[in-house]
Formats: structure tokens, C-alpha cells, sequence
């Protein structure tokens, strides 16, 4: 690394960068979240952690406990969540523009790093948990996962996630770190309206379809036609094309003057962890439905 | 029916389509297959029945059973097999072209006609199911599934299927009735190369790309890179332009003129069966892995 | 042409097409158009012609003459104008929802069929010449065009064509025989609004942009920001999906029962050809300017 | 500027930025182009300057001379020449690999910034004409070019050119600063076969298609099909990646230290400054072909 960047000052000591005061954040490895966020809390720094927060929901509850007890900000990184497109779905499933919600697929796949230390869902998967965290009316209770690793001993690269939700809702997500072509779309399928999120549009992130059924008559007779189409316009509303990043480290330092509590607090990223986990642990059973428990939070 | 089409003779008996020598060829209802089928083949008549084959693989087998006994050809319309483009993944697959399989991804949804009598998977993953069994090096041994539906008292319009494969090999089919926008669209992994077929690109259905990982390094030190990307040219083969149904009707007559087992015979419908079934009572179960026993066919 | 549809009746004669009351229309190359759409209004038949009506401006004005002579309806097979894309077009323009327009570009090309009768315009550029008969606010005055061949001894394979309008309104066609891949997409620009209609489109042909530029400040100061942009919500409305020739076959209907004068009536079949006309003229001299007098029309 | 950006030191003179030792480069408008260059050359130094070269052939042809006069490198940004796609293009032309070069065809059109002091056949065809200087195996020896001003006293903010060279090669540009949406496609069109260069594909900018005629049978007989249809294999060859703008410095540094001649040379840039005057004269009358005379170049 010297001899690539002579230009830089390498440390081995953790403790030196938190000690430089031209230092005002940090990116290491999931894996070591932890430590260095409890170390900046005990500091009495509020602190602003990257997704996925940690690697276990106990660390997750002991970050929530810490930061509770001093009084401090602890606010996750799920980026998305600060993008214009994700608010917008947010806001359309909020005043119910698109009805009651029946389900939230995603397919987020591309020819991606591998990594080492965690599996497919732990980078991928995750962006689209946090994202369902704000954007969906509540909260899984359920999921079961299935996937696979192609690389010996090294943790999957594709994986498929199916979570339950009451009131017959659904969730699907699907990540691949080897895919030929680089897919992130998103539809989210309600009563009234059905939304396209394709992020890889530069412009027209979000389609908002005037599409769905309509179902009529009577159940008995199943040759009459009782579910029908419903096709009309389509719209992609204008997007806050505000830097995701610039939002939300601004909602962070409002959130340390105002006292207030971020909207992807501690909470928000144990739950994200607590799926995560589960989902893990479904995939090693092939499928096996693995509950959550979301309600019970930290303390 | 007869006051929108008055030209047309109407009948509720099915031996009037039988005994009438200008009808070739009939179109009728999943759950009315059995039936005509076996009819057709207790009269003598070589059987193309079209998919899914049957309701249950009881009926399968009875099929089989009848068309042997008789010494008749039994063939099942799996028309995606009978297209260049899957004939072309075929042949890619075969002659180790793309490597070793890692998956087939597929993902088959739109804004559809909702059936009353069979859930999504009978509908739109039988196709999948039918490609992968003319397409792919081996058969599943067991399958998790998960669906919903949105409609009370309805069968599922949403469901996804996870495939167990020997070999690290997985699939999955991801179908939808109520999706905004029409995706018809098949990832297959390999260790050489990856194909992505879109059945909605108007000429260059299939693509090949040289892209991939290679896996180099001691396996110890998880800081140094391992798993390295491979990145080439991308190719789009010319394919057969035939109309499926004609090259299959071909196939069909020359099967009986020759005495030959078609492509998509008896066991291949009987197989796609076996995975509906298991594949729907994984569903019920909300995930839970369901084996498959492939091998054990008719007899 | 027998051995191969070997249950047609074949005739060398015209004239066994007009006695045979089971035929109701009959396609036939341009050439060939105004001898049998003059025999046809002389035997006192009504007439819908193909596109483009007719070679020449002379022959068109002759057949309009003869129709106005003897009260029949003449009408001109300007297919695209009875489409729900073509027709939402000329609304958004009619009723100013786009502001003033400023431009019509159109990119017509694919791998076609190559003719030998008429150049690449006389085939192409046609329907875009019907389209904007229909739906600009104004007629063009003058036209400049390029082209070449790149077979030897036959007519131009590519084509450009642009069209000057009063008022700053300017049109250009683009069209190609020889493109390896098929485009059909128009954008329609306005002062309040932009369109594009891309005829590929399975089922967003019309998307409404709500861009365009606001023009603030003194034109003396140039390093002043005079022309600023305006980006809003993207809007793709509903089309009536019936199909074009219906449509179109039902206005024929009416406007002989009731007498009226079809909306791609004679003028607008002669306007079209008097402005291929013009093109063709002005692709032999490299692009000189060649007026266009459409006002003046028949009689 | 100084209230928006404090940290920034101004100055409103030139040579301040020539005696700044800490400055390698200078961005500026185009007319200020000519006096600056000219500066530096006589200041010994080797000159990199951005396209289009200078607002007038005089100016260009002062460049040059002065440079030679001095034995310094006098190199045109033409940027896109540094690309991995366009240097392949140029290679599957010179490589006769696509056969003889039938068109040159560009859209390049989005919602761009008005400028004032030049029109956008200056800010936006001068890509396509510095690319196609590169490319093609002949130069120009005519254009033909029409074009519209939308914003009152402004240049035009709308352009079409139609480039002809000997052996039937033409080429068209294609330029909107007013277009809803981005499009930047050019085709290259064959006598073997044809390419597709889309700018805005993330990896498969170009796209090889083996597709074209077949010219066949007697010039006679037009109603025997002479030309014939052949289409085969699409093909995306992998493109070398770097940074244009690092493959273009190495360059400039290469041929100063070799004293080598670099690709994008002053003539270079004094062909695109003749073909912008001579298109920007041609669009005043509104198409007159206007003659290149591209063989003369400077001295």
C-alpha cells in the first residue's frame, strides 16, 4: 500500500486515527465495527456506523445499550434511505397513493467483488432490508432463504430471500456476486398502483403504473371471468437529486444539535442485522422458515 | 359464446371433436388433460398433449403407462424446447461451452390473466421447469418455495422456487401475475462463461459473455485476493428463426413415423409435474425443503 | 408464385379483380396505384389508397379531380394516423400542451427491404410526412434533403430530409434501408413540453417529459446565464390500443355514409407526394433548397 | 465566484496563470483559445489545447505555423479518439474488417447547456467530426447542413450535417441542445458489416453486427429480388478501459519527448475548425452545399 500511495501515512493502531483530529470518519470492514464504534461511544463520540452494523444483533444491542446510556446519537448508514427514489417510495406508500401493499421484489445482482467475510446477503441484501425498513408498513416475521457458494470454502455468492409479512404481504430478494449483466430493479406491486425502481436509470428512477386488478362477481362460478385488468398512464415523478450522502450526514449533525433520533437509529440497523442473521441461518437449512423477532428490541 | 362468434358450431360433448375429421387439433383446460388424453390414446391416436401434461403425476404415469402399453407416441408440448433460443442454451450447455453450471435464474412475470384452477408456478414456472429439463447437465433433487396470493380465496399469483442440484448447481424461477412490466428474462452461470437469454429482445435473444472469476491464491490469508473478475468480449449467436410450433409438429410426425421417443416425451411432462406438486406443497409449508425423486418415473 | 400457393386463383388482368365481388381491397405497388384507384373513382367507387397515393403531384391532382367530379370519397391509406399514439400526439399538440413546437425529428431505419420502383424516402419518410400533415400546427415551405445509394443503379438506401416552417418550427426524417439495428422514435419538442413516441415500445409508446429551457436575463450580458433548464415529472399516457386499420376502415365507412371528407383525404395524400417530390429533387442537387407550395392544391 | 468558492485565489489576468508554477493546465472559453495558445507557443511551450482548436481556420493555421516555425508540439484535444471505443472502430476500419465504409451516421442530442458564443454544431458535432477525422479512410469534400435557433437572438440550438465523401461514403451529424432525453448512438454502416457505438451502454459500447445485402441476379429484372438480406452473429468486443484523458496525456508527453507527431495534430484540428465554418455557412442558406477544401492545410 506504501509503495502504491507513498503519499499517505500508514498506521497499524486504530487508536491513532481516532486520536488525529484531521480525521472525521473512517471505512473499515464490517467485522470490526464493533469495537471501533463501542471505542468511539465510550469516547463520548456520536457516532455514524456503516451497513451492515455489525456482524451479530448482541452487538447490534450492545452498540443500541452504549450510545442509550451516554445520551449519544447512533445512527446506521443505510445509505439508500436518503435518496430522493427511495423517499418518493416511501412517501407513496405513506399516503397510500399505491393502496395496500402486496408485495416488494428486488433483484440486485452484478459480476461483483467477492468477499471473505461475509456472504452474499451481508453486502447486498442489506440495501434492500434497509430499504424495506422504511420504506414497508411493518415489519417481517419470517423468512426463509435458500443459496449457494461456488467458490470452495468461501461464503455463498447467490442467494434468494423470501420474508412473510402480515396482512399478506411479501418480500423477495434476490442478490448474485456473479451475474453477467448489472441488474437493480425494484417493483413494489399495491392495490391501486404498482412502482418500477430501476436505479440504474440516470433519470427516471421511479415509474409509478396505473396498473392492477380489479376483482368482480362472484367466487362460485370459476369460469366467469372474476379478476380483471386494470392498464392506465404512467408517470415518473421528478426526484431530489440531492447527494444521498450529503442528506444524511446533514440528518446526522441535525439529529446531535436537535436531540432528535435518526431515522435509521440503532434500532433500525439491529433489525436489518436480526434478518440478516436469520436468513443465514435459513439458507444452511435449504429454505427452513427461521421466525423474527423485531418487536423486541435493544434493552 | 355463440352470439359473439355465430359462425361457429358449439358442442358440450367432447366425442364431437373426436369423431369430426376436419379438427386436428383441440385446446382445453389443465385439468381436462387427463381425461381427453387417455381417451384419445385408448382410440389408438399418438398423443401431443400440451403443458403442464396433467394435474397430478398419478395421471402422468397413467399416461405413460397407456402410450407404452399401445406402443403409441406420447409427447408433451413444451414448446420453449422446440425455439432456437433454448436449443442454442442447450448446445452451449452440452458442449461445455459455458463450463460447468453454477445456476439458471429466471425471472417470467407481467400483468396476467389470473387462472382459477392452477397457482402461478402451473402456469408461467412450468415453462422454466421445461427448459431446464431439456437444458440442463442433471435433475433436482429437492425444492423450497415460497408464493402468495392477493386475491381471497384464490391460488398464488406470486411464487418463487429455489432448485437443489448435485454439484453446487441451483436454480430459480421467480413468477408473478401482477407485475407492472412484462420481464422474460434467464440468467445461466458457468465456470466458463455466463449466457443471459431475454425472450423479449426482438432478434438478439441470446447473449454469451466471457465473463467470470478465477479463483487463484492460498485460501489462508483472506486479506490477499483471491477470487479475481475475467472480463471479455460479449457474443450474440444467430439462432434458428423457425417457429417453435412448426419444428415441434415436425419432430411430433416424425416420432411416429419413425418410432422414435420424443424430445419432450411422457417422462420429461411426468418430471415438470413432479416439481408443480412438490413445488406447491413447499409453498403451503412456507418454505420447507420438499425432495424430489426424479428417477422413479412411469412403470 | 402458383406452385407455391398452389390453392390461389391467379389472374394477369386487372379488370377479373374489380368483377370479383369477393374481393374488397387489393394491394399493389405505387406504380400502379393511380391507374386503378382512376378505374376504380370512373366504375363509381369510393377509394382508400395506399401510401404514398400516388409517383407524382400530377397524378394525385388528377384523382382528386376526378373524386370531386363525381362526389366520391377519396381517401389516402396514411395508416399511422388512426393509431392512439399518432392521434395522442396531434391532442398534445392541438390543445397546446406542449407550448409552441419547435421541433419534429424523426429516426426512421432497420435492415429492409430494398425496392426498386421508389428510393428509401418514398418508402420511409412517408409515414413520417403523413404523421406531421396531421399533427403540426403549419405546412413546411421548403425542403432540403441528402441521400445516397450504395447499391449501383438503384435508388438512394439513406436519406435526410428537413423541413423548414414558419415560426422557427423545423422537421428532419431520417431514413435507412441499411441500419443493423431498427429504430422508430420521434421526439416532438416544445416551448412547455417534449415528446417521445417510440413505436417499439410495446406499451409506452408516448412519453410526455415536462423539460424544456426558460430564457431569463439581458441578452447584452453573454456570461450571464440567460437559458436555464426546467426538469419535471415524466408522464406516458394511455393509448387507445385498437388497431389502426380499424379504426381507420370505420372512418372510411362514415365518411361515405355521412358524406364527410376523410381526415387523410386527397390534399393530404397530394401534400405528401408534392413534398417527396421536392425531396427527391433536392437529394440529386446535395441538399439545395427547394420550395414547397402546399396551398396550392387541385382544382 | 469568490463568495461561493473562498478558498480559491482569482485573477482577471492571464499571465498570472502562465507565471504559476503550480498550474499544469487552463480551462477557457473557446475564443480566448487562439491568443493563449499563441502565448504559450511563444513562450516555447508545447501546447495541448481543448476543441474545438480556435473559432476560425485563420486562427488555426496561425497555430500551426508558429508551432513548426518552432519545432514544438501543437496537439488538439479531440478526446474521444482516446477512447478504447472509438480506437476499435478505427481498427475494424482500417482492418477492412466491416469491408467498405457505406455511412457514418450520429445522434447526439440531450437537454444541454446553451451556449452564446458558439452554436451547437461547435459544442457537439465537433466530437463526431474529430472522431470521424480519425476513423474514416477519406476526408470530406462537401457538407450540406441546416439548423434552427429556438431562443431569440441566440445561435442555433438545433443542427443537422450531411458530410459527402468520394466512393459513396456520406456521413450525417445529428445535434440538439433541446432533446428530452440523452442519446449519443452512432452507427457505422459496412459492406461486410455494420457497427453500433452507444456511448451510454455502461460496457458494450460497441456492437459488431454481421448483417448487410447481398447484391445478386440481373439489374434488368426489377421485379426479381436483387438485394438480399444476410444476418448473422452479433459480436461486443471487450474495450480497453483507461481513462481517455491519461491515454491522451501519455500521448501529448510521448510525442514531446519523441518528438513525434501526435495523432490529434494541429491539421487535425484545423480539418474540424474548416468543416464547423463551412457547416455553420450552410446553415445560414439554409443547405447550399458548401465545398471542403481539406488537402490545403497550413503553410
Amino acid at each position: 500500500m506504501q509503495s502504491r500511495y507513498p503519499a499517505i501515512q500508514l498506521t497499524t493502531n486504530s487508536q491513532d486515527l481516532f486520536a488525529d483530529p484531521k480525521i472525521d470518519a473512517i471505512a473499515t470492514p464490517v467485522s470490526t465495527h464493533y469495537d471501533l464504534a463501542l471505542a468511539a461511544l465510550q469516547a463520548g463520540k456520536h457516532v455514524l456506523v456503516e451497513k451492515p452494523m455489525t456482524v451479530s444483533s448482541e452487538q447490534a444491542m450492545r452498540l443500541i445499550d452504549e450510545a442509550q446510556k451516554r445520551n449519544l446519537v447512533l445512527m446506521v448508514d443505510h445509505t439508500f434511505v436518503y435518496t430522493g427514489a427511495v423517499r418518493k417510495m416511501q412517501e407513496l406508500v405513506a399516503t397510500k397513493a399505491i393502496g395496500d401493499v402486496y408485495y416488494y421484489d428486488s433483484v440486485r445482482v452484478n459480476l461483483g467483488l467477492f468477499q471473505h467475510d461475509v456472504n452474499v446477503i451481508w453486502d447486498l441484501a442489506v440495501h434492500d432490508l434497509s430499504i424495506m425498513d422504511y420504506v414497508l408498513p411493518s415489519k417481517p416475521y419470517a423468512v426463509s432463504a435458500t443459496g449457494m457458494s461456488h467458490v470452495s470454502s468461501e461464503p455463498e455468492n447467490i442467494a434468494y430471500l423470501t420474508l412473510f409479512f402480515d396482512n399478506n404481504l411479501i418480500a423477495h430478494i434476490h442478490v448474485n456476486w456473479l451475474a453477467p449483466v448489472k441488474v437493480r430493479r425494484t417493483m413494489l406491486g399495491g392495490s391501486q398502483k404498482m412502482v418500477c425502481y430501476d436505479d440504474l436509470e440516470p433519470s427516471e428512477k421511479i415509474r409509478v403504473y396505473d396498473k392492477g386488478i380489479t376483482v368482480n362477481g362472484s367466487p362460485e362460478n370459476v369460469y366467469q371471468m372474476l379478476v380483471g385488468y386494470r392498464t392506465g398512464d404512467m408517470w415518473s415523478p421528478k426526484l431530489d437529486m440531492t447527494e444521498a450522502l450529503q442528506t444524511e450526514a446533514l440528518h446526522f449533525i441535525d439529529c446531535i444539535r436537535q436531540g432528535h433520533r435518526p431515522i435509521t437509529d440503532g434500532e433500525a440497523g439491529l433489525r436489518v442485522v436480526r434478518i440478516l442473521e436469520a436468513a443465514t441461518q435459513s439458507i444452511k437449512q435449504q429454505g427452513r422458515l427461521v421466525e423474527l423477532d423485531l418487536a423486541k428490541v435493544a434493552v
